[in-house]
């Protein structure tokens, strides 16, 4: 990538801006006991308590609100696991579009139905063995829809870096410097415009991204300093960070600006859905618990430290979350 | 009770100056899904966001954190279903005064553990044979502990009417004029509290209590003009509102100040359990949701209303959870 594409902090500024009044400044969470469990202080940014249920809408109404409504008017397509689908769902109606989604045939039923719900066309794939990304490649020509990537592009990093902004100021308002900030990471595009954030605002926290173990991309592309890919499509209980690879645009900021990256176990995501729900009584899916689980399993040094920690999402299907708190999962 | 001994809405801002820094501000959640089902505005008030899960922090900490700590040093005594439990026990704790709470022996696990992880003392006694009342004088005087009872005193009125005061400032800065306040209602403690600051700061608003059917005391007492009692001491999924009549200090302020008293059925409460899981996405408990439960089962008109809706608490055992969850309930 070359560097002056790349997205900025000012670009966030903007970004703050125009999802002013649309999406909600989402609540970060203290808790006394976690506090006193981890010895720190972990401000939990909860993403789960966005428009939509997770902090996609974000980034899709900063890209969605600026077309041209005329140009525009074939509409908007998107390929998800089920987050972005709904972000972009919520987006393009708010701005009067049609939008048609491609979504993995085993995403979550929640997922599938919350995005028609917000007035969208769902076409689902197999994810084995279908390319979601030429699916949407041949609907947006047909259709002369405007694609609204989930990560790889800058309208979107800087959207999801709105909730890091909001986390770096309630931090400031609160007298805390930020040691470490975890963030939920699947293509890179939250971690990517969290770290810009971050990285103008509190510029003494290292930002880490957190993944499920065996799907742990990123990780082992900021090891390597080269974009990796996982072995498998799917099989974690966190189906909202399935992204085979780092993005380029978004790796390209990640490996400038991010720690190491960290992985958790799905019983550690577990473990942490369940923590979310007895103590801090927020709903959490898998996926956006896995930050959170980072801090509960010690992946990060927490004592004496100030961790910011993005709880990206809570759409997570009922059956599943009964079985999480059964402790079947 | 004579008037002069009542609390007044001074009282609240009094509390308010004294729980802040350790009760949090609670956010006022607006769900676009929740306005678009209702047609009105939806404010709730997510008390499950609260120290211990649920408001009833706000009043215990507002009169134990004005003890002498010399003079109390036999410590605190409660009886309590279990929110009160934890909001006493968290407020001894910080205070550092000893707790006992005397609890039915049938109370959610999950809200014995967690008055046991505030380091209290707890004391179980069967709700059907024994009387809380008689358990706890006993142990006050054998310890020369102070009762902190769990709605029937100024202090504990003035400090939960604190959800109120911060929910009508917060509506005011949104520029919104509540038409109705829905108030989930067990011995009227809340009730009372937030009725005195709506008739304050949103004095168009008629405040209604909420109650599971068959636990009615305080529709019934509202309507008869006098102390009305529950035919059954338990039997309902909101084990939180299972209080057998109005106290005489909270039915005194609000026979006065409230609307008619609204109920709603354990499919009702359930359902908004789901609604808050799904959509809302935080943790609220049968009892906590009755106030959302009243809006969605349509037993007031939303239609171009502004309506308030405390939410009162998210300490739900997780096996129940997963029953709700599963529509088993």
């Amino acid at each position: 990538m070359r560097g002056h594409m790349l997205p900025e902090f000012k670009d966030i500024e903007k970004a703050a801006r125009r999802i002013e009044g649309f999406a909600v400044r989402t609540p970060v969470i203290e808790n006394p006991k976690l506090n006193a469990l981890t010895g720190g202080r972990i401000l939990i940014k909860a993403e789960c308590l966005q428009r939509t249920g997770s902090f996609k809408f974000r980034g899709a109404w900063n890209m969605i609100s600026k077309l041209d409504a005329k140009k525009a008017r074939g509409g908007v397509v998107a390929y998800s696991s089920g987050n972005h689908a709904q972000g972009v769902a919520a987006a393009a109606q708010i701005k009067g579009l049609p939008a048609l989604i491609v979504m993995p045939a085993d995403t979550p039923m929640i997922k599938q139905e919350n995005t028609r719900s917000y007035g969208a066309e769902v076409v689902t794939y197999d994810r084995a063995t279908e390319s979601r990304e030429a699916i949407a490649e041949r609907y947006m020509k047909a259709r002369k829809a405007v694609m609204v990537p989930p990560f790889e592009h800058a309208d979107i990093i800087v959207g999801q870096g709105t909730a890091g902004l909001e986390l770096a100021e309630e931090a400031r308002d609160r007298g805390i410097r930020l040691d470490d900030v975890l963030v939920c990471c699947s293509g890179g595009g939250l971690t990517a415009g969290v770290a810009l954030a971050m990285a103008e605002l509190q510029p003494s926290a290292e930002v880490h991204s957190v993944e499920p173990a065996g799907f742990d991309d990123y990780a082992r592309s900021l090891k390597s300093g080269k974009i990796e890919k996982n072995a498998k499509p799917s099989g974690s209980i966190c189906d909202a960070l399935m992204s085979v690879s780092p993005g380029e645009m978004t790796f390209a900021i990640n490996s400038r600006l991010l720690g190491a990256g960290l992985t958790v176990t799905d019983a550690e995501a577990a473990e942490a859905v369940r923590f979310a729900f007895e103590v801090l009584k927020i709903v959490l899916e898998p996926g956006g618990a896995v930050a959170l689980a980072a801090v509960l399993s010690g992946k990060v040094e927490t004592r004496g430290k100030a961790i910011g920690v993005i709880a990206s999402g809570g759409n997570c299907d009922p059956g599943l979350y009964a079985r999480i708190l059964n402790r079947e999962i």
